[in-house]
């Protein structure tokens, strides 16, 4: 009896949060290693269904890169680099589409389902959701390498209204209707902006932003984007942390109010970032305070 | 950190209850101590809340039986009876009215809205809501005492439509627009019935149906309709009990699907009752069974 | 049959005030004896049907203070003054609002009801309607005594698009969602400025702003609102009229489009005001002229 | 002011009469000397103006014998009869088309639109309105004289929509699209019918239906239908009453609620008819008794 | 096979002006021989049929000087004029409407009825389309002849949207509801700025507008609405192209984005103008290229 | 200028088409060298885009099998087969599903957007479209080959809808949402039926059903329901052939209007078979007529 008392009163704890975020949307960049560990991946859908159940209009985008490798080993084919950046030549351009849209998208988009919620996979190039522009670099050719130059979000706004989960894969075509491959990270930032979305949440394996690396402690719960700025000027913020960083402050520069960095190998990790006070992750907001 | 998931769990263990009843409606027959002890209250309307921001439609009948009593004591008001039947004479009904649609409703309607979701208090008389007819008796006249003729839910579906939680009186007028005090636990079944209710649940002061009133691990958590009618027929249901379970089976066979007592003294008592499997009441089912 | 043809001509010359006014909303406030005589209340019913069904959307703001003194008197509840002002306890306020809202207000929607069109009694608690704030004083404490600081129409737009005259009761809640008793008056004169009501009609017991008290013929029957401003400055408008012409001014300024002061007792008085052309009480306007 | 409040209390007793048909749709066979006399004219478009600003759906269906003949007659175009019917040879037809759809028609709808209500003058050949078929005679050939086949409303529930007010030509189109004069009277009934109208209003030049045709006290009010057939059966109604009773009895048999011949050159007969409980011409009703 | 297969490929072909054109408003001055001449007015009337058919808004706005001038012969009205201009007196007036209005007009809605899209015949006069202003001349009194003063286009608008084709007639009233004759030219002009029309055609007995009148080959196929002013003034547009050039610039001027002179004796001339490259009459154009 | 008037003659010639298609649904399953040969697809492609621009809704399916092989080849997996059916294990079914839904199904619905329509490419278990069922088999375990057990048409409605063409790829999910590899023509088949499509193209390498293999001239145009199954039964139709008109037969049945073979390696077929009374392929049909 006590234990169902406790149940109940969590239950009314999460009254705030429904309250905030019913009828809003919250775009989630799916990566890490929870897209591969099966248990892993259960809770994460487990939290994606609940926000939806409560009213949270979702989109994902996923990434892919650990099953792009697999595919490209399985079929003998080498990579070639210039500077250290992988060439994505018309062949592994191929191999890549069929990963991300014919598997990856479509296992995520599953899996969904699986959990009662109807689920629809798509790639950036239908319903010309991503426009391309091919990455040029001095010294060589990158292949099918693009970013984003422009959103038409049409076809999320079409499947958000008829209750749908977007899943997107990272894949998109330029002017040309040439395909091209784009980073999963910037991806869910457009389409995050171009929708207004309430919140962006990176699910990764990092905890967040730390002071130093090594000390768990040290996770920044709110970042504001001036300081995120400064600390990447003044070398805190090394590394592989800086494109992610970027990545958040230029999502929130775009049109989404909060951005969230959080660790996928947390279970439920994303209901403990956006149903608790302090959070379990990282958040991103302008002028420094959640609302 | 556990503790966070743990929370998390619990959310997540409540996705079926929010999948089955979003979108559905219930009415809440809200009387008994819950409505005077203000502790209860404020749990009861927690609950309310909960269910209302998890897409659940609400509508509240309340009584007010002690509220009524200390007004006509204060007015040195003396009560009259035919048969152990209390007369509502004019004057009677005049202080009735206030009380119920004047004071008890208002302060219900208010009390939702310091939790943040707007209610509107009306009487079984606005909108047509509910027509009357005088109960006649042999040995006299009980004055304006009356049954339910017909329900015209037009106004509670107008107030749901728009996000409001209509809260609602016992109060009625005849053909000829006279005033009446009705019986609130059949001015709920009936505004149920004419919804077709997902639920109808009595908040009481009273476990649920027991076998034994004695012993509180007699109670029954779900009864069939022909169960019900034949414990009243065998004596097993006895005294006050009977006319609540009868209205209760007159609810369900009204086209409510199912009907719920409750104990509104204990906490969360109907989130403990509607999301959990065996629930702390009993419930009332057609072919007895759950779907 | 020239009896026949005279009714068929004078439901002609109504034609253009038709035209004017089908699809506009009046707000009526109503006080006075036209509240107490059955007779005189009856023929106001009558003017609201006919100008409901001529397509004018009606919302009514009662006052009471007669019935008020009335209930106070019977419990032998003792008025406390402070510098003139009555205090209103708690208790006081508690008896206030059951008198406003569980009587007065109850009765005048049923009257409508009982004409054969729909309408719902609710208080200035209810959807929110009316956010309150005390009224200070140097010398003391008034009590639950209110202004009014904002209004939200919702529930009133609600109402009027599915057909119902809203009847409203001079009742609002502050921001701790206590319960303030608030001058009608100025209720109705908010009320009509948040619809963008074309007009605003006090049904009072006077035949409008005279510029002899004693002199009906000194009747003025279109008064401009700087006139008016200037008439209280010049000591020409005086003692209670006072109050009275500041709250039509103000309810101009507030948005609606012209005030009436009309008096309740002579029979029909609303119609003859509104459908002729000189009518029969004071018409403030912006500007000075009717358009 | 007793001028006034007498011109109140005809409004107030307008109430039932407005009640009753806000909403329904009348259909006026306008014809006779109130066509040809601009008094009368101007009257009886006053009413239409009433009855639309009331909220009833006005169409108008003309004819125009008169104004046929005097076109005919100025062209030197001589008659031609069979059996003592005129044949409409082809040129006929092109002036009696002219004269219809061209110069009563909009002449029509322009009187209308003089008192502020948008009106469209069509045939019956419009939007595929009435489709006609030739009558066929024995004798000879009638020439392009027709009967109604079918009636597509679209065209008139389109304008109704949008607020105008209908006039239709009696003008039809076969199955080859040639062009036919068809009986007003009948084109009336039939546009009636396809609406489910709630009258049928016969604008005449006489009192109605007569037990004696030179005693006006001898005017039946009300007709049931059984009654009429009788009466013409029995030689009561008889020569030209004949043909106009029996499209009154088709009207109702084809779903128009009640129809109505009421003489034309009463000043406001319509208004008379429809808004004083004996009115001034013959109502047919099925079953005999008003609802 | 072949045969087939170019069919096909010419189907193919018109995919860009499909594109181009569906969900746009064309507005038709129809006028010259393909009014009189049955065999061009059939495959113009085709031409009509199959921008419909692809999604084209179609208004016609029709003339009809010969037809009248046949009529007034006829009734051997003799006309008046002033300075070379014809009076139109209250007679001739009345003509010209029931030509124009009662049989031009019904007849073309019925041509195109007869090839399966519902039309509906009006005048300038209905639903307050055309309001006029009588042309004031210095040397005496023109009679009924009237400038366009302003455009209510809500019947077109109205029409359109439930699928008619609108034909309208060259007739329009004045503010005392007179009835005028109207440049059919203007009225077609008018009315296609008020639509924010994508095209406007003028069906004409001339090619275009042409260096040489007597060299078809000098037909401008395209002329910037600047170009146009300065040939009028440098005297190469001269005599009786000046008023329809002045239309055609005044068009544009109002609102409408290309204006075409195409002559309606070639046959599908309007599917040639509009569906090839070059065309076979003159476009008019702001700023002097198609987009 | 005859080459124009031809060219506007001939599309002239397509209004009864037009006519009849327009806000109709095609489903075109796409299969054969119309898939691999780049100049068949483009014309194609042009015949679906002529489709749409008619205002008919467009449905793609596809097959898949050559790229499939293709893959499997590449990646040096061996087939194995069970009586001849070839198995589908694991492994193959994340490649076959990687080919059909990322990069058959990607290339089909870009090249459409190319042509300037909005394309989504899913896949059967998308929005839950295709539920499957393993088949068995006696001998063995054919793997993950599916029978179409329910469709789901939502979330092709929703594309529809919002102007999208939807391209779907032949993969289905289970009730334990594992992936199936399903029969194209049988998905199209259930579509078609979902949707109540008018017509069910099967774009194929024969030219339709033949009485004699060998010669074209033997093609049979229209086929009744009822012939197709004798000719069946008395071996007329044999080999391969017969599971294709099976499938034909079973769509008809299923609720498609119309089911077409044709050949999708002669240009612009489906333009030829749709847009010519003959046709150039096999129409299947329920009692044997053309509507």
């Amino acid at each position: 009896m006590d234990k169902a008392l406790e149940k109940a009163n969590i239950l009314i704890e999460a009254i705030p949060y429904i309250k905030k975020f019913t009828g809003k949307t919250f775009v989630i960049k799916y990566g890490g290693s929870a897209m591969i560990d099966e248990d892993k991946k259960k809770l994460l859908i487990e939290d994606i269904v609940l926000f939806k159940l409560l009213g949270i209009d979702i989109v994902i985008v996923h990434g892919g890169g650990p099953f792009i490798k697999e595919a490209l080993d399985k079929l003998g084919k080498d990579a070639q680099f210039i500077d250290g950046l992988r060439v994505t030549d018309d062949e592994t351009m191929e191999i890549v589409e069929m990963v991300l849209s014919g598997s990856v998208n479509k296992e995520i988009a599953n899996s969904i389902q699986k959990n009662g919620i109807p689920s629809v996979g798509i790639s950036g190039k239908d319903g010309n959701l991503l426009k391309a522009k091919k990455i040029e670099i001095e010294n060589g050719d990158l292949g099918f390498v693009g970013d984003i130059e422009s959103v038409d979000p049409s076809i999320i706004k079409t499947l958000l209204q008829q209750g749908f989960i977007p899943v997107v894969s990272p894949v998109a075509k330029d002017e040309n209707f040439d395909t091209y491959n784009i980073n999963a990270d910037y991806a869910a930032a457009e389409i995050a902006g171009s929708l207004n979305a309430e919140k962006l949440i990176f699910v990764t394996d990092i905890l967040g932003v730390m002071r130093d690396v090594n000390d768990k402690d040290s996770l920044i719960h709110y970042m504001d984007l001036d300081v995120a700025r400064k600390n990447i000027e003044d070398g805190i913020i090394t590394g592989g942390m800086i494109p992610k960083v970027e990545c958040c402050i230029s999502a929130v520069e775009r049109g989404t109010k909060q951005v969230h960095i959080i660790n996928g190998n947390l279970p439920h990790s994303m209901i403990l970032e956006i149903f608790t006070k302090q959070g379990i992750g990282t958040m991103f907001i302008k002028g420094g305070q959640d609302e």
